[in-house]
């Protein structure tokens, strides 16, 4: 194994600024990207794209992203708090440059900005069409970090989802349903099983499941 | 478009427990995947996969990971209290078995009982030789969320990474070191680049960067 570069903390501090949260960016590994769907009291649509949604639980289903700093404004994080509910939305390579656009300094519907389209539904936060998998979540709880990014949490109350795609365990293969992944800033990914492993005992090695989830 | 399934909170709730823990985890897209290092105030080693760390912040170098409820005992938690420090070490192909094999209920040091090696370090928590990208990290804060989850945040005081591998613009090609992916509970991935685009603007279209971060 080749030697490894050692940085230490001294030499991230002086580093460019840009440099250096491209590099600690990249270090947490790939991300689940989402675009989050909300709505303004006055009834416009917001999206933004979000490389931080994370699962937090299933029994309450409840996932969360992180709120990058509010010192400048955020319609996101603004009407989530202001309705109580945001939409995540997986984002496929077909409209992917029109996923990232969204991340621009809009001041109006980033869906008409970006040529996305809202999907038909009653939830109070929009849907995106052209997404295929799709969680209408409500808004519980948040946690102030030290740096200024907030954890956002919510529950899960709607899941729209392509149905053939879930496995027999409950699995569903975001593989197959193309959905991407980034790593660090900009840095889009698709995904290709590599195996899934059985439920990890002391007496065995962990075993290869079927794509299903069968042994 | 085909039509999507859409699944209510109702149904979910109704769900068999492992079958909505495995659906719920698929949700969030693909999961940064590590083998967080600990080591007890008695200097017994300890390590666990988690498939929830998260980037922070940059300035200053932060990440984080979900820790799972403690209602039953958490060495690495209880290591990170105690002891103020842990290591986020990046998982390869060829020692992902073993990797997974680390969340079996272990009374001992998982690197002997798991066949991976300790890397030759000073830090006061222990890396993973196989792994190639290695980060150390300080205890800086937690959060306690209502399902009895804990955000646990620490700075970077140390990264160990293949040199080669950053891009001119700070960037780490982590698809390139093989880092793994996971999605759902058990479902190991690799990553492959659709694309790194430029910062978005509103008067223009994102275009794409070359794999260098130039334009």
């Amino acid at each position: 194994m080749k030697a490894l570069k050692k940085i230490e903390k001294e030499e991230i501090l002086k580093m460019e600024r840009r440099y250096r949260a491209q590099l600690i960016n990249s270090l947490g590994g790939f991300k689940s990207l989402a675009l989050i769907g909300t709505r303004s009291v006055d009834g416009l649509n917001n999206l933004s794209i979000v490389n931080s949604v994370m699962h937090l639980g299933a029994d309450p289903a409840m996932m969360a992203y992180i709120q990058r700093p509010t010192t400048v404004p955020r319609h996101t994080y603004q009407n989530i708090k202001e309705t109580g509910y945001f939409t995540f939305n997986h984002v496929l390579p077909e409209f992917l440059t029109d996923a990232h656009h969204t991340s621009a300094n809009w001041q109006d519907d980033e869906f008409k900005a970006c040529g996305l389209n809202q999907a038909d539904s009653t939830f109070p936060a929009p849907f995106v069409q052209e997404s295929q998998v799709r969680i209408g979540l409500k808004f519980h709880e948040e946690h102030h970090i030290s740096n200024g990014t907030i954890l956002v949490a919510g529950t899960i109350e709607t899941i729209e989802l392509p149905e053939k795609l879930i496995a027999a365990d409950g699995y569903l293969d975001i593989a197959a349903a193309r959905s991407v992944t980034v790593a660090g800033l900009d840095a889009y990914h698709r995904a290709e099983p590599i195996v899934r492993l059985t439920y990890a005992l002391t007496v065995e090695l962990p075993k290869p499941l079927l794509p299903n989830g069968e042994k």
